[in-house]
This record gives C-alpha cells, sequence and structure tokens, in this order.
C-alpha cells in the first residue's frame, strides 16, 4: 500500500471529462492526500457580502481534485472510497441564492451571505446567529467517477456514479461505493462542506476548502447501480443526539411539493418558537435539518418531515 | 386533570366524519386509556396464511378509537396528544401486497404474509427469519383529527389534520401537534404499529392490536399547518444505535423514482450480502429501513437514500 501527495498547485477540473488527464495513478489499497479550493473556487472571501452572490462565475465553480486513476478498475467493478481525515480551513460560509434552493424566487428574493468561523475544527461547533450553533460535521459534497463516455459534463447534477451528491453521511470512517463507470474510474473530489443536512435545501451547505486523505480498494466484479455507503458504527446524528428533535410535515401528493411544505412549516416554527429570521431559519434548515420521506406509500398523499435537533440551540 | 377510560367495547369508525358521535369529552390536560384492533379489524389472525391478505375486506379496514371530543378546542387552535405509554399486544405480522407497495406489482407479484412473535414487548425484539430480529418500537400510525366538514373520508391518505401518518418516530415520549379542524378536534387513532420505518415501503408495518394512553392538551391559537412533532431528549434510532448503516441511493430526477431505485438496490443488497429472499428483504425495509432525501436542490437529479441499520443482523 501507498500514499500519494496531489498538491494544493496540481491541475483541477470543472467538468467530468473521460479525456481529463489524470493527477496520479494508483493501486488499490492506496492513500491518497489532496486539497480542494470551496465550491466557488475563491470567489467567496472572508469579507465577501451579500451582493458577491449574484456576482459568481457559474463558469468556475466546483473546481475538482482529480481525476485519480485506479490502476485495473474497469465498468462493471466498484470503488469504495474510504474517508480516512478531512480537514476543513478555519473559515466557510454559505448563502442563499434566490430560486435556486427548495423554496421559489418569490418567497427568499434577496441574495443572503453569512460567514463562519471553522477555527474549532472538526468536533467543535460554529454560530449561526445568536443562540444557535452548528455542530462542525465536515465531508466531500462531491465525490464521484467519471460517467461513462463523459464529456465536458457539468458538475453540479449527481449522477449514478455519484458527483455532486451533497450526502452530509460521508464523514470520516464512512466508505462510499460507486460504480466504476471508465476504465481506471476516474474519481474526483471536493465541494467540501463543514456541515448540511439531508436536503441540503436552501441550496448550500457550510462551504469550505479542505484537505482531506482518501483510501481507494478496487472490489472487482461488484456490479451496483449507483452509490452505495458503509457508516461505521454509531448514531447517523451523533453530534446532536443528547437532546431532542422538532419535526415539520408536509402531507400532499407530491414528494417534492411535501418537502417544500415541510421546510416552510419549519421556517414559521423556528421564527414564533426561537426568534430566527427567515433567512437564518431557511440556511438553518440547509445546515442541520434532515428531510425524511415518513410514508411513502399510503396513496394518494405521501408525507415528507423536516427534522431540526434541539442541540443546535445554546445559551444566546 | 382527569384519567378516562375508553374500553374495547366501544364503537369504532372506518370514516372520517364530523357526525361520528364522541366516544368521550374531555378537557385539555386530561389523559384517556384506549385500545384498538389491528389495521385489518381482525381479519389477519395468527395462522393467516399468504392467502388471507388478497382476501382482505378493504371496507372493514382502519377501526379507529374515537372521535375524542377535547372541550373548547375551535379550529385556529392546536391539539397536542402526547404518547404516554403503548402496549402492543403479543403477535403481529406484516405483509407485502401486490400493487401497493412502492415497488410496482410486476417485482412483487405474490401475496406474503409473515406473523411475528411480539411477546418480547416494546425494548425487546423479534425475528424476521434466521439471522434477522426487528427492534420493537411500537407507535400508532393514525393519529388524526376530523377534516373540516369530514363526511364519510376514507382513513388510509393521511391529510393535514394527521391520520394515517405513519410516523415512525411518534413513540412513548412523543408528543404529535395536530391542527384542530372541527369544533372540539374529533381526534381518532388506532393502526398500531410494533415497528416500521420511514416510509413503510412495502406497505406493511408490523401490525398489531395495541392498548395505548395518550394526554391531551389545547393550545388555543396556536395555528399550523399541518403535523408536528416533538421528540424527547435522544437518538431518533436509539435501538440501533450501537452498530453501522449501510444506505443506497437512487438519483434521479424525480423523487419518488429516486426511492424506488434506493429500496431496489437495497433488496439486492440484502440478497447479495445478507442472503435474504426478495420478499423478507422488501419486509425488512418496510420494517426497519429509513427513506431520507439527502439532497433536493442540485437540479435536475435528486437523491433519496435507503438505510438499514446493521443491528437488525444477529447471529443466526
Amino acid at each position: 500500500m501507498a500514499e500519494h501527495t496531489i498538491g494544493r498547485d496540481a491541475p483541477t477540473h470543472t467538468t467530468w471529462d473521460a479525456c481529463n488527464e489524470p493527477v496520479g495513478r494508483i493501486a488499490s489499497g492506496d492513500v491518497v492526500h489532496l486539497a480542494t479550493q470551496d465550491f466557488s473556487g475563491g470567489q467567496i472571501r472572508r469579507d465577501s457580502t451579500h451582493q458577491d452572490v449574484p456576482a459568481l462565475d457559474f463558469g468556475a465553480i466546483y473546481p475538482l481534485a482529480g481525476p485519480i486513476f485506479v490502476e485495473g478498475a474497469e465498468p462493471g467493478d466498484a470503488l469504495a472510497v474510504e474517508v480516512v481525515e478531512l480537514r476543513p480551513a478555519d473559515w466557510g460560509y454559505a448563502f442563499l441564492s434566490p430560486g435556486l434552493g427548495l423554496l421559489p424566487r418569490d418567497e427568499f428574493p434577496e441574495p443572503y451571505l453569512k460567514v463562519f468561523d471553522l477555527t474549532a475544527g472538526a468536533g467543535g461547533a460554529t454560530r449561526l446567529t445568536n443562540g444557535v450553533e452548528i455542530p462542525i460535521e465536515p465531508f466531500l459534497g462531491t465525490m464521484g467517477v467519471c460517467p461513462a463516455g463523459g464529456r465536458d459534463v457539468p458538475i453540479p447534477p449527481p449522477h449514478r456514479g455519484g458527483g455532486n451528491i451533497d450526502l452530509r453521511h460521508v464523514t470520516a470512517g464512512s466508505t462510499l461505493l460507486l460504480p466504476v463507470l471508465e476504465p481506471g474510474a476516474l474519481f474526483s473530489a471536493g465541494d467540501a462542506h463543514a456541515a448540511q443536512g439531508d436536503g441540503e435545501v436552501a441550496i448550500s451547505g457550510l462551504e469550505c476548502d479542505m484537505e482531506f486523505s482518501l483510501r481507494f480498494t478496487l472490489r472487482k466484479g461488484l456490479t451496483i447501480p449507483g452509490p452505495q455507503l458503509r457508516r461505521p458504527p454509531g448514531s447517523l446524528t451523533p453530534r446532536v443526539d443528547g437532546d431532542g428533535w422538532y419535526g415539520t410535515f408536509g402531507v400532499e401528493p407530491d414528494l417534492m411539493e411535501g418537502a417544500r411544505q415541510a421546510v416552510r412549516a419549519m421556517i414559521d416554527h423556528l421564527g414564533r418558537e426561537r426568534g430566527l429570521s427567515r433567512e437564518d431559519a431557511y440556511l438553518l434548515c440547509s445546515l442541520a435539518g434532515d428531510l425524511k420521506i415518513t410514508e411513502v406509500v399510503d396513496a394518494p398523499q405521501w408525507i415528507v418531515g423536516c427534522f431540526v435537533p434541539d442541540a443546535v440551540f445554546v445559551a444566546g
């Protein structure tokens, strides 16, 4: 087993493309140390303001580290990516961008940006607003292999080979399995988050730069249809289980509308019971709220729940 | 504060109807002791077989206890229903009914019934098949108030006043808040489950008879759009947090199709890695698997995950 370090000066890429030149060629079992800028590629800075959100150049977003070529990987195999270590930068940010989140533009018509202090590191917490602290639980929002025959494919939509899956549960100690779709797998990662809830409902996680270490293991002949996850022992929400939860629900004939209704009800609840502004409530749902499909068979009405942990509320 | 007992011989009702005669009139703060038969109203018995599933008379299902008239409750208020105690019967069952679950009829064309031993009670576990044990975590699948102006409204689809919400998280110690939609609230409950995952994907929870005690508190002037839940301190999945989880994901432009793909991938995984039959794997997803919307903003692809806890796998 070897270790490889892909430095910060290595080229990055902003589309999936089978012709992207690998930044490293590794064997199954190897560990790779990598680093990426935040999803904006450094466009958002510590001193940025709300108006820097609409000014983002979307042609330069998602600078991914990679691709990494895994010797012997062929379509029909699976690539197991174990998250060995994640080291977020000492600051990050979250934002609202009108029309891009779960709720439509007319409900949140203004851009909004909040910068966070991450000096407490993984295992610590960071302040959203007075009396609200978000646990820092880092993961990589984008982890994926190149789609079959991929040529200049945009990064933002996830695909069956993973990519921008924004899966909050791929924390350190977890293993993501991905189907290999091109020879060598051509794995890339980036879009680091210091925190995010299931759904990432407001379009943004807690975006940050990150250094990270991953172990790659080839599972020859394991054919899987999409991403799969193996979690280590323990709760999926270990940072907040000491306190309770509040849940709001959308009962609708469409799951997407159910999700919207659940989040709207949570935003109202957080305003009424916790005194949060609508913007901070929406961000809180995005950074620490979890969407669950609690019922999907009682035709013709399905139920989506938005769950926010009480542990985020601290003495103000 | 008073306590009321509504005996097993009290009338039940099988539709929501504002003209249903209340079985009790109570004040805010009162506790009510109730009991219901399983969702089938006793049509499934301990010695029932697969062929008793298609023979079910759907005109006699969902015999609910209630309605309970809460003095002073008016539309615009909320009714808080605290789950004080739940005592499941000593046996229960789960089933597949072609075309009624998340997956279509052609994937599971045959009815399937499994009877479970619940003598271990809440806090214990019950065997699904060799090497698989389901934690017994009872709740009431149906808890709701009469819809506004309700006349002979079928029970199965949930509505904004709750009803057949099949919310696994309303366990003892939790409080469900419901909007009052008719004077007196007219609360009813039934459809007890000894276990169920988020989604209840195969159409059935672990259905059983149950005795239960609920405390009702009127929240005058608290107007909420739909059901809301307050959970006591602790993990949402306390029975399985000692071990890890496996997750499978559907990456699709439609959340319902994403849920189907996630469950299909889990059924394949459980067959390959745990040796489960397709029927038992589907039932396991329904009784102990949780659906989560892990990403809902990376247009045009959303992600639904199906999570099954390792703790259900025991020495065979």
